[in-house]
């Protein structure tokens, strides 16, 4: 086994604080990499507070991982040692059932693994830990490149927050002529715009906070809309080809469904602890669809890479030390971040 | 002004009986036909009781339906005395904005004229009434040609439960090598089967009710589903790529979101009194969606009522006594109905 350390919620709702640990010892398809930066997402403090379901612990937290490879098994084709390297959400699944084959583990029918907070079936049937810590030990096929010519902290966000908006994006092939909302300016919600403007769609962002439309601009948005200002929350009515909703704390989706025009798709990314209520006529009035979507496939994240490396697209960081985690937290429930908070793992 | 004689409700949850009122006399675009056969919708009750919003009193229910032309304005082009016809849920809109231009009046962004329960500000200001009734003014833009091949009183229920169900089966495209599933085996539900039988797809009834399993069958459904029963339910997990779901009745979406594959859709043309409830991963997880549905546009209903002469599609029905409305919507709340009450309107 292989010793190393991590920062770990010893039981539901507590602070992290430094833990030892083992990681498998290397199979013939597995590649080990030191952890140089991890993200850190809200659904950390979600699941560390058990929010959606009962998580397991020891949790060691973090999916939005990358680092330099330093072993390889036998049979890994994908990486040499030193090469650059990253892991999101997932680190193996079934690869056999029909999502598998499509290229969609994230929808694995016989359930994919998480990072962290989840058990592999797949290998040794051990608990998985995540990327607040030293090295990670992660099958080939869910190991993916990054490029060297980016900040390397700043791609970190990508395998989460980057690639949780990227998909739903290109699944609805979301471009040119498009008028694209993008509902919260988080984490998640500076990337949505990144990528929305990338592709060449016409983009807003919603939010509640005025004092983000400069920052939205500066990003790439065209159109900037206060949603508790009624005047300007009535004018946006009918208007969105689509509404890419990156909000994780509770809200009304159905008073936004009306800003959607007809055959309009509001597309849920975020993920909030309570379920959402539907008004009888929010859909049908407009032929409108409310939709979720949640990160995306192995193959798709590199292809998002690739593209981020190709646009010099990164997520906006502030790089934090591992001890200030709890105050980052804070400030992420706040919605007091720009736009996404990354541990610099030197400092563990 | 035209003297008629209808059967209305004076107001919210009373009783229908005979009541005298006028139509507009005919402007030079308008159709005047005589009602031979009026179906009675579920929404017919949930307006007389006021179930989605407050109704327009005295209330004349009715927007299914079908009769013969017995005066025309002196610029009607369609329509010729003695002609068949038929009207559905709408008799008007603005004619102006981006969805009546593309033929979707049912979303006319100024609002369409319900043909009852409505005001037409387009003509008169006046509230509209509905079918139960002996004769109707309406602009021809709004009627709809009828086959004289196919049994008039069954065609009735094509005007709301045909194009309703018709409508969003082809806006998702719908046909071969599509899983489907009939969410409810009712007015709207027995159309849908009909409808995605004839369009190819592999369909499903699901039903509360064991016994209209031989019904669902002889309707066309290749397989029938009890959603009561844990294990039919299981079984049935993952496998539609849409379900159309003509529940009217409150209902927990979300369970059956589960029976839904990757990327599929739930589409609601049923409209329950109440919110629904989605919980936050019921959709994110296989990237689903959830839709309404509302009629379908002129043209489009004309195109369905073709397809239905073609295909020797009309609705199953029970062809009632006016004077038996009240013990129609018994029935009817209960779900003991094979598949559409339609009042013959001789008996007024």
């Amino acid at each position: 086994m292989i010793t190393t350390k991590g920062y770990a919620a010893q039981q539901a709702g507590a602070e992290l604080a430094e833990w030892n640990f083992e990681r498998r010892e290397l199979g013939p398809k597995d590649v080990q990499f030191d952890i140089l930066f991890c993200g850190v997402c809200h659904s950390d403090l979600h699941q560390i507070n058990n929010d959606w379901f009962e998580g397991l612990f020891p949790m060691v937290p973090g999916h939005e991982i990358v680092g330099k490879v330093v072993q390889i098994g036998a049979e890994v084709t994908k990486f040499k040692i030193g090469d650059l390297a990253g892991t999101g959400c997932m680190v193996d699944s079934c690869r056999d059932c029909e999502n598998c084959k499509d290229g969609l583990e994230q929808y694995c029918k016989n359930g994919n693994v998480q990072t962290y907070n989840g058990v592999n079936p797949y290998t040794d049937g051990m608990p998985t830990y995540g990327g607040y810590s030293k090295t990670i030990v992660v099958n080939e096929d869910f190991v993916l490149h990054v490029s060297d010519k980016l900040d390397l902290a700043a791609i970190a966000p990508l395998l989460c927050a980057g690639i949780t908006t990227y998909s739903p994006l290109r699944h609805w092939k979301v471009g040119k002529g498009h008028k694209v909302a993008i509902l919260g300016l988080g984490g998640l919600g500076h990337m949505g715009v990144k990528f929305a403007v990338a592709f060449g769609a016409d983009v807003t962002v919603l939010s509640t906070s005025p004092k983000k439309e400069a920052d939205a601009k500066k990003l790439g948005a065209h159109h900037f809309v206060v949603t508790t200002d009624p005047e300007q929350f009535e004018a946006a009515k009918g208007t969105f080809d689509f509404i890419l909703d990156t909000v994780s704390a509770e809200h009304d989706i159905a008073s936004y469904l009306s800003l959607l025009r007809t055959n309009g798709t509001h597309i849920c990314v975020g993920i909030p602890a309570v379920p959402s209520q539907i008004p009888p006529f929010a859909l049908l009035d407009g032929r409108k669809s409310l939709a979720g979507s949640g990160i995306g496939g192995i193959k798709e994240t590199q292809e998002m890479l690739d593209f981020c490396a190709e646009h010099n697209i990164v997520s906006d960081i502030e790089l934090i030390d591992i001890k200030d985690i709890h105050e980052a937290y804070k400030r992420m429930e706040k919605g007091d971040v720009r736009y996404r908070f990354v541990i610099d793992m030197a400092t563990l």
